[in-house]
């Protein structure tokens, strides 16, 4: 059975009857994770207080940079902060006071209400790959981006169970000019999927597009009163926060949109090659952040970010999926629900060229260090290849797969009678057999995880199969679900306004590609 | 650099100086690692409660078989257990008082005193693939194991940085008569390795002979003093205890020699198919296996084992790496340190054909979880292939470069003032880069962990060189490895002295290969 579940109706009939068969198919989306299991830390309350306070002398004694943007600096300036040139000297305790009027989880609303997400507390939403220029598959290898690349990944994230979001920029389509691409991104996401998904940050005007054609989508009164973006505002570590991403922030900030403000960090790079001191820089940042936002519209929805890699000291390149992401990660959760704020990281990484072993090596081990951690929202959880400079089609699939045993592990340890079981181990006694006990008939269908792509054959079945390994499995899949790939009713009358803003904007002015 | 980090003392001159030169080479082998990280237990006291009450009424009502084994029903019997023909009816309480002889940590010696491991408490000690009648490699594929294999995996394994201990059966070497094989295994160990070994449990006499030249190797009388060997005793589950390994039991236990004690299940068939019906028969089996060790000797050191996979309902096949597996995992660590005993599970698990993704993410989920589960000997902690059928030379070292990772991971967060890093903050500022301040470059050794297998090269370098997967690099590892190896130095006497047994037994007997 394929993850993509098709419930037909009927067999049997004309071309009409096949065609009402094959609009009933449906694809089921597993509801986002609520963790029934606690969180994993690693920091003790001593070091937890070394970190906070250390931070808030980041924050009073070297400060922050905002720069080309006089209107941040007055609003800064007006809050009680020392402002000198573009540098932002933060008193100490200011930015967490900001923080405070942040709320600790909102709702990401879906245009299928069966979708949508709540981000923060004890849940995990999972939202693919973003951003990479490139994507790789088995036959075509590896190529620039393209719109149509864009729009398969979109619906594979559509017909992907164990996702819960959209995402944003599952790649880059490089062949739609820089100022439009936006345009057509956002009309991907909203008409081809009825998940949750991220809007535009390259320019302010791009976000107030996002917000434009949202409106057209949920309607213009209710974006207000309901968030139904959450986008992606990375700082330019160290302590820089950029104009661009800043003003793209105050245009979500005021119409209640959602941003996850992150630092962007490779270890030894763009922050100190130690933990402590890492989670230092990383709390700096997302204070000062997180507090402009607020001082952008007190109440705005915010989820604090960490994305934190270690470096490859020979060659510079980052490295994934290693134990000091993890120790960062583990400590950024920890520190992130002491500030009461929905908390991002982790996610299907790796610096392997192929969805080989090293791939599912480091996205293992940063998937399951996400889930204990306490990430409320993990961008990245599918399709991440060669540091993220790829989104992988089979990787995307072979990850989405992973991500169903994240939801099985969150789901506990039940110990009710059934669980319990001491009627089959009563029946079943020294030397029996489970497999046709009534407890186990009973249960079995619901107590493991199944993958959809792994392989559990024989070995002599999987030879005569062709020996495939488990890329090439992917392979298989990915044409699959994207053959079986229906697009989700829309009304018409949406339809064409997204489509009309669309052109509109296009026509208004000439492609650039800078 | 490779983890055979050659140490050449000069370089130049004849042949002579080459091969001085040659004998210097070393290899590094890590300390067992000390956990500095909290467990993560997903049981809550009740549940606990529940299960250890459960687990009391199965031994108590039901009972557990010792078949063809009446010397073990008169031991229980003159504890004080019922016994009825095979069955073992234990009083509630009576095995968990039994339990409480066995030390709740061992060393286990190894010939380099360096290479001893402690064995409990904190403490995790890394060990080899165990059992599979194939190996496989990119060059041989898929065959039957011989001689020669069993001997590359003992080198490999002392040639592992991160391997603490040499195994036992890293693989089976079909070639040698099946009553004569564990004479040459544990040759292999003692003479190809000076990291701590297992012993043979096949038959109890093989359990002898295992001792005997343990006792050639450290000194007779050091054996009954020092503990120089663990080996694995499995459970016939569901609470069956065969009298071949309840033989070896006795000989090792008498011996004051190391004992696993192990339920062998697989959800669904050998035990319920839940997880708290599992842990309920995990820890009846071994309250009742433990319980037995000390019946034969009062304080023999023994480990709580727990080897558990779930089931594909499908195909009936074991699947490995799953979220069932790890609350079963997290669970029986809970149990065990509440019983105050050494506990094994977890390994490089997986039912991959193939050293690919697949087999990557089940590894490394296994093991993430074997780390945060408490584990404190973890067997086939490297080498795993297809549900154990398989040793793989590829995943081998693969697995094996990746228990790095669990050091890293184990050794926590420091938050002294080098690794809170404040100056190197101040030094850098908003906008800099920490590449090439003070800190990194007094710190960047040391700080993050390194492999030596995986590509962190760029694409175009990556490409240059032949686009390797990782098997494909590990295969080259594997290569110079063997080519690498130097056998450790042995006492002339000692070696002749083991020579001369294992020529001694071979003649002794005609082969069998039943």
């Amino acid at each position: 059975m394929t993850e993509a579940a098709t419930r037909r109706r009927g067999r049997g009939g004309g071309g009409a009857a096949r065609r009402a068969e094959r609009s009933a198919v449906s694809f089921e989306t597993a509801r986002f994770i609520e963790r029934n299991i606690p969180n994993f830390e690693v920091l003790t309350e001593e070091a937890l207080e070394i970190i906070e306070h250390n931070a808030e002398t980041v924050l009073e004694e070297i400060g922050v940079n905002f720069p080309d943007n006089p209107a941040a600096l007055d609003r800064w300036r007006d809050a009680g902060a020392d402002v000198s040139g573009e540098r932002v000297r933060i008193p100490r305790g200011l930015a967490r006071k900001l923080c405070a009027t942040a709320p600790s989880s909102f709702t990401q609303h879906a245009r299928n209400p069966a979708r949508s997400v709540e981000v923060g507390g004890k849940n995990l939403v999972l939202a693919p790959v973003y951003g990479p220029p490139f994507v790789r598959d088995a036959d075509g290898g590896r190529r620039y981006a393209t719109m149509e690349d864009f729009r398969n990944f979109v619906k594979l994230g559509y017909m992907s169970k164990w996702l819960h979001h959209s995402g944003g920029t599952v790649c880059e389509p490089t062949d739609v000019a820089v100022n439009k691409r936006h345009l057509d991104m956002l009309h991907a996401h909203m008409t081809l999927s009825d998940k949750p998904f991220m809007g535009s940050v390259t320019e302010p005007d791009r976000a107030r597009d996002s917000v434009e054609m949202a409106e057209i989508l949920f309607g213009k009164d209710v974006i207000q009163r309901k968030t139904v973006m959450t986008s992606l505002i990375n700082i330019n570590s160290p302590m820089t926060f950029d104009d661009v991403m800043m003003g793209a922030l105050e245009v979500y900030a005021q119409s209640n949109q959602a941003c996850i403000i992150s630092p962007f960090i490779v270890g030894g790079a763009m922050a100190p090659v130690s933990v402590a001191g890492t989670l230092t820089q990383v709390l700096a940042e997302v204070l000062a952040g997180i507090a402009y936002s607020q001082l952008c519209r007190a109440g705005a929805p915010v989820i604090m970010g960490a994305f934190v890699t270690s470096i490859d000291m020979n060659s510079g390149a980052p490295t994934f999926g290693t134990p000091e992401a993890a120790h960062i990660t583990y400590g950024a959760g920890q520190l992130a629900r002491r500030l009461g704020l929905p908390f991002r990281s982790a996610g299907s990484f790796c610096g392997s060229k192929l969805p080989d072993a090293q791939a599912a090596y480091e996205t293992a081990n940063s998937l399951n260090m996400g889930l204990l951690a306490g990430v409320n929202f993990m961008l990245h959880a599918c399709g991440w290849l060669e540091g993220g400079l790829v989104s992988s089609y089979e990787k995307f699939v072979m990850d989405a797969d992973q991500l169903g045993t994240l939801h099985h592990l969150a789901a506990g340890v039940q110990v009710d009678a059934n669980a319990q079981a001491m009627d089959a181990i009563r029946e079943v006694g020294p030397g029996g057999h489970y497999l046709g006990c009534a407890h186990t008939q009973a249960n079995f269908k619901s107590a493991f995880w199944k993958s959809d792509v792994l392989d559990y054959k024989p070995f002599e079945t999987w030879e005569d199969e062709g020996a495939r390994d488990t890329a090439q499995l992917a392979t298989e899949r990915v044409k699959k679900l994207l053959a079986d790939y229906q697009q989700p009713a829309m009304d018409p009358a949406i339809r064409e306004a997204l489509d009309a803003y669309v052109a509109e904007k296009k026509a208004a002015e000439p492609d650039s590609f800078m």
